[in-house]
């Protein structure tokens, strides 16, 4: 049995593996595909295996995605294959929703305005401070993160309208609804917070008419994923004052070339796609990791957190 | 019946009070004294009235203040002649709370270094992002406000220590300490956070033994009053690297002078005495106001939120 690691995990973080299987091979190879032909298991960010890959990768029968988004991987030729895919859904969910919290409290509480005033050593009482407390947020895709961020909302006296396709109850939101009524409620947010995943109905979701129905003072956050409006009309919306201020951790193109002009519009915060970044991350992904190769070396058992590579999610 | 506000509330706001009361002459004069001897009842910040300007305020028997702290206040004056004085403690609780959060959570999630590279446009992942989710924090002082950040800090997963006099249990604190025993849990928290507010025993409460005690990578925050330690002390411990961080919004003096070094630190933010701020303030304050002063001319009722002048809050 042969696991290769496609990234490089802390010395003792391949210490608690090797130690909880000794009798297994394991692998931690960063940009070097020389064990794929050998490897049965692969765990990997999602984003390095081609379809070419899977070809040669002919002993894999299960990859771990220490990710939650899957877009990057060759769909069609791990479906044909038939490999198990499961990912580490769920692990995501303290780092983005504190970061989702950050952003929000931040603009609340004029926090850039504060940095800016230190910088001129300028004490200025004059701020257009507001709370959270008694507003209303609108979210995208009330699974395992978005529900998180409906709960520290909760905590903060916002209240939440989940928005998924099926309208069907997610936890921490005080209302839910069908993504077919998005347009009903956009107009009642004071903050629009997408998580949603890429796949083929949340690309390109929001048009211009989702961004006109916003409030002008509406806080619109992507922390999902780049493709799930055009950028050009999202600036647009900002340029004719439909909206009010975006905070961006994903875009369209990544890195955001450095002549956007998102890097340079006073509001729009750019944030480098790195909202679920926590020393933790590692670690909880080998915490779901560990018991499920237990499971699997036992009797071949499927993974928790399987990922169905037909609906992408 | 006349009643004199030392500030100038919303147009709104002055409605709301004339239409409550139609027989009470209310005047709104900022930095204008010429009512004072013929007021009944002072509604003040304050920070406008002297111990001469009690004498001349001949008929006031209340004096209601717009603020949670009453320090400035000519409390040997007051005492003297009997004046009733009542707060508005608790009202600050939200944007308080919001506030602290907000320097926290940004702190956690690197918005700083964020908003620093989108000036350069720069993309760069590579950030220390941590998160408050397992952290423990000491709270000094767990009244309405610090039970607030209490309550909030736990909906994160932050373990919460409350430190006050008597050690007696504060709402939202995992554990309660004496004052006498905070030097034992300094050295546990990642955060330490002060809403105390400037009385006898809380001026310089704190000196070099207690920065001594923190942790090396604590972040220290005082949103109570500027007299609770020595500044050099805080500046020692800093550049000595006992601790890694300090969110300061209050001073030894206000507004902090243009030359002090704590402007341009980049382990220290200055945030200048705001934290309290919302657009809510003035309407909380009403609240309280309003029935009170009904109460007040039905029977000479008690006013809510009594200060205690000798105790000093």
């Amino acid at each position: 049995m042969e696991i290769l690691f496609t990234f490089v995990p802390r010395e003792d973080q391949q210490e608690r593996v090797k130690k909880a299987f000794p009798e297994v091979e394991f692998y931690f190879l960063d940009r070097d595909k020389t064990r794929l032909s050998s490897a049965n298991i692969i765990v990997t960010y999602g984003e390095d295996l081609t379809a070419e890959d899977i070809k040669s990768a002919e002993k894999v029968e299960w990859i771990m995605v220490a990710s939650a988004g899957i877009e990057k991987l060759p769909h069609k030729a791990i479906e044909k294959r038939g490999i198990t895919v499961s990912n580490v859904k769920g692990i995501h969910k303290t780092p983005m929703a504190e970061s989702v919290l950050a952003h929000l409290l931040a603009l609340k509480r004029t926090l850039p305005e504060i940095y800016q005033n230190q910088q001129k050593h300028l004490w200025n009482k004059k701020m257009s401070s507001s709370e959270l407390n008694g507003t209303t947020a609108l979210i995208l895709g009330p699974g395992a993160i978005g529900s998180e961020i409906g709960r520290l909302l909760q905590a903060f006296g916002v209240n939440t309208i989940g928005c998924n396709r099926s309208g069907n109850q997610a936890p921490n939101m005080d209302e839910m609804i069908s993504l077919d009524k998005i347009l009903d409620k956009l107009p009642l947010a004071d903050y629009v917070i997408s998580v949603l995943p890429s796949t083929q109905e949340t690309q390109q979701l929001l048009g211009k008419e989702h961004f006109n129905a916003m409030k002008q003072t509406a806080i619109f956050m992507n922390f999902g994923r780049g493709d799930l409006f055009a950028e050009t009309v999202l600036l647009k919306a900002l340029q004719q004052k439909e909206i009010a201020f975006a905070v961006l951790d994903v875009f369209e193109q990544e890195p955001l070339p450095e002549d956007h002009v998102f890097w340079s519009m006073n509001r729009v915060v750019v944030s480098p796609h790195i909202s679920s970044k926590s020393g933790k991350y590692v670690d909880r992904t080998l915490d779901i990791f560990i018991p499920n190769l237990k499971k699997w070396l036992a009797d071949r058992s499927v993974p928790t957190n399987l990922v169905d590579m037909e609906k992408g999610y």
